[in-house]
């Protein structure tokens, strides 16, 4: 059987180069174009210093693109949705990684991102691309979209709960997340200056970030709430000293008095068999829950829970590595999935440990 | 005047050293002894490094101290409570910085430390050494306890919402702590070992942090709970990537709607006259909030605060060095009011940026 | 064709965990066991935590060993030497990664590692084993020694320089290493406390490093200087903030004066076909030189160079991960040599960009 | 006495908000104006966020300068020289922290930096400011430059071998610099951004730095060589994951086999009575040799070294804090020699430790 042909806008950025890397690896898949609308004419390895000696492609030209069998759309957010259609006549299958298209509903969208959304008729058709939750949408699906790397690592970790009915409602979620450099792009800026950003603890987004509209959604959706979940959601976001990664500490407080054996089996049957999130809740050791730095480069979404009986309330813990589970890992497994492989494969990439 | 005369037991420690660092170039006082089991004829650099050339000081052992004016235990917790009462013919004025005196409830102290506490009869008399609750009463304290360095963090964060009756305790207190490796000590081990400690997010308590019962206490008091705060605390800590600095994130749920200005109103009032606290709060720029990182060396607590209106809902962010406001600054500002000095004394070094 | 059956023997340190992990997923190896002494009885997974869900293998005790067609040694330097006779009973090919066979000459080994060698009858066989200057030697060899870290990027840095004649021999050769902390191996201690270690630049060995011998070895081979290069060596290592990496910035200083394109032509003539050293020398950009946080995990090499014409002196720099290339990764390869593979095989991870 | 009026021009930057931060606290100067072309009407502490609630100071425009008793010029590299009349006109006592006036010798001048000088006939008046040095001149100069800060460690750390006449200079003088992030400034950029700077181990000047011209300039005179040392000076550049510091490694060779406490001497007379340099050399502990981490916020230098006998070799290691004893805090240890003050007036802090 012949490669898939994939190719890829906005291949200069943090994302688009993960992409480029997984893909180059990819078993099945063949790296047709990679478009940049900056960086025209030049290496990739211009930009993405790791894939010296591994490819000679050089950026194209954004207008220039052929034809393929799935685009991966690596754009600003805002950018792809108005393009969209466009794309659609370059692939029958779109990935697209910005935010344009993780919000089903044009409501939600313009509460937390502003204005009217540019390509309501679409919404409908955009699967929200994490398979964990839609594996047999993907299977169908000609547009999804990327997911949220905070909102990823958030709701993996909080769908047992949500999805076995164990979560008292009326009483606030509370969702910190901790999270490295990588995440706010390849672009330098005064936040991003190393003699300010090195060692920060960084309270970014106390209030208001824009993943909680998918934890609002998505776990709405396991909850029967089709408008999104009608809880109270608390999400901050903190910046740490770490360039790839993300810890998610999520508070939860329950509807019932539970003990320990509960979570196991609720996490157990939700997750036993997912290729890529791993249950991390030992009794001694260095690594006792999830930690993020060791999942570079992986797409592990790892996950913890602590119980605390007294005031019933579970402490989740959620990690990933941002540009894989994140963004590129979990799209590739995606793409995967929508075109029936081994949804492993170009992500068997351990980690590394020490690192 | 003649200088207070000042000894320390456990000098060997962080604290110990951040201690000797401060009193060596208080303007009132003088180190007459550095006690420490271990180190005892060694010269005081040989451990603190940064205090060649300044001091030509050995360690003394502990049972070779002689009265002096003021005497600061900073011993592993559970190693003072036992032998206070013969540290107190030393010294007309103690000041603990174990937690052995922080609980003035034995009851509370069975709960989060497991065991009677062994001198039960002393607790009473112990003035926990916050001088921005507790001033008043340092000035006649004989015995000081110093206080845990989140909860240092949390309480000052979170007094001003409690003192002014803001706070809905029916709805869970949730604190998330951030905090770096020098609080967890000198002695080296698994979970301090470089290669692994180094960028970590480590979730080590996620529930039942000790410092919990340190936050039910004080802020009880300031809602007239002499028992301790009745309400739900859900407190978590995380290690990162930092040697000195706790950035503490706590979620408030409020029993009204208000607007901003009346936070702006309750933290001016709480702290505007307080020399070591700072209201940080700005539109734009880097350091919008409290940031550990230029806090190293200074006994700063910076405040800042987000309101969630729709949720009624306050963050608070308050961040401190942990080694100085979260222990031997704040105990050098103790011992100030004890002695009726200037309590910025000793204390005006700025902390630097960039760092 | 049946598979490689690969043991390991001292897995629980940080050399054999990332052995484990690439023989894992080696596509012709079979790891049958893995030896520890104190881990004997637990998971593989409960030491080297990257390796969850991957692996069910448990430690076995060293004296459980059974045969196999290759055995790793990760032991401390000085532990194979004596027990080699064993070792190699139980294996036909033996890869020592201790430093106990990497000198051929038992009295370089008495001048810089002290004391008799253990086991002098067996210097002979021993083959240094790095495929880029032994790769025929490999493919014939039983014994084989592991490469020190700081050495082998030092020996490929400047091999191209000496085999050309270029190096004038009057003059020092000076090289300054900067290391990782993952390097001083899995064991706590106060070197390693992270309050100490974190951004730390620490002179731990300014003058006397062992790898040094190893540089005076393989360089005098390539002059001809069969008992070690008469030239003087000065090296010096300082530990830096990094967990794994290491950058050599060495001067060289010539005899005659050349331009840059002979460089060129020298490095690419050495080079140019190996599959896992890079020639890094750009104009622009931010990795216009090695970098070595870029190369972890991955097998690479990288070197550049730049000439000071006016002092006929070259700089070259050479930066790699110092547990793969400079240990595991290397070992894998020179397996792979030994046993007729494709060197590639199981190496091929690119390394990650941001990192 | 009325304290000094001190103003700085060029006060945005990091030793502009250095000097601003050290004259606040200052027990004789009194900041009268700080300027800033691109910050005027802002206050000192929206860029300099250590000094929030200890000043009210706000940015003037360069042209409303009045006159003052000192003028620091915080500029950069080529601003200040050609306006140096102006400037001179509003203080009789100005020091400049830029490379204008560092090198007396106008075609040294042309050599390393490229073109005329602007003001050649100045270049003789100016003191290159480094107390330890030029102690004399410094209490009659009326203009004054700054040191560079990789140049005042490494002059520091070999001026006592070069002043004993113990170097052999038909032999190359090696000098590697490990340097933090701080010292390329606050502009944001590229290699400053922190997913590419984090953990970076980056060679970005291996040869050819201008601080090298220093070097030649000032050893020169020690040697009695007006023309700049004669010997080859290979200076080569690292940036290390680090905020503040430098750490420089300077390998020397000998004209004479000599022994340690040959070094001790030489040592400990140029440097005994010296407030601010500190030999570190220790038998044991981390801190064995100097360690540029633990000097951050103060104005040592510490300086070790190592003697390789049998090569004849000596390497040098010294440290100091950048933007301290590389530029502001040795700029106001100049200013005290200039007005008959205590050397250490305002430059007491010792450093943290740990940190």
């Amino acid at each position: 059987m012949s490669r898939i042909r994939a190719a890829i806008v906005g291949g200069s950025g943090y994302t688009g180069g993960e992409l480029a890397r997984l893909l180059l690896f990819h078993p099945e898949v063949e790296i047709t174009q990679v478009a940049s609308g900056s960086r025209a004419g030049q290496f990739l390895h211009s930009v993405h210093p790791n894939l010296r000696k591994l490819t000679g492609i050089r950026f194209c030209r954004p207008e220039d693109l052929m034809p393929c069998d799935v685009l991966f759309l690596c754009l600003p957010h805002g950018a792809s949705a108005g393009m969209m259609e466009h794309y659609r006549t370059l692939a029958p299958r779109v990935i697209d990684l910005s935010a344009d298209f993780r919000l089903r509903s044009s409501t939600l969208y313009q509460r937390w991102y502003g204005g009217e959304h540019p390509a309501t008729h679409l919404l409908g058709e955009a699967v929200y691309g994490l398979p964990e939750l839609h594996r047999a949408e993907l299977s169908e699906a000609t547009l999804v979209s990327g997911t949220g790397c905070m909102a990823t690592a958030s709701i993996l970790g909080l769908a047992p709960l949500y999805r076995a009915g164990l979560v008292n409602e009326q009483m606030p979620l509370v969702v910190e997340a901790k999270i490295g450099s990588s995440a706010a792009g390849a672009a330098p800026g005064a936040s991003s200056h190393h003699p300010d950003r090195s060692g920060a603890v960084r309270s970014f987004q106390p209030t208001g970030h824009r993943h909680s509209a998918e934890l609002i959604q998505e776990l709405g959706v396991l909850r029967g709430q089709p408008d999104g979940l009608t809880q109270s959601v608390a999400f901050s976001a903190t910046a740490v000293e770490l360039v790839r990664g993300i810890l998610v500490t999520a508070h939860v407080f329950l509807n019932e008095q539970i003990d320990e054996k509960v979570l196991w089996r609720v996490y157990r049957e939700a997750y036993g068999r997912e290729p890529f999130i791993r249950i991390v809740k030992e009794r001694s050791g260095v690594y006792r829950y999830p930690e993020p730095k060791i999942l570079a480069g992986s797409n592990f979404c790892d996950i913890g829970f602590e119980l605390d009986a007294a005031q019933r309330r579970v402490v989740v813990m959620a990690a990933l590595d941002n540009l894989m589970k994140g963004a590129a890992g979990n799209a590739v497994q995606a793409m995967n999935c929508m075109f029936g492989l081994d949804e492993t494969a170009g992500l068997l990439f351990p980690g590394l440990h020490p690192v």
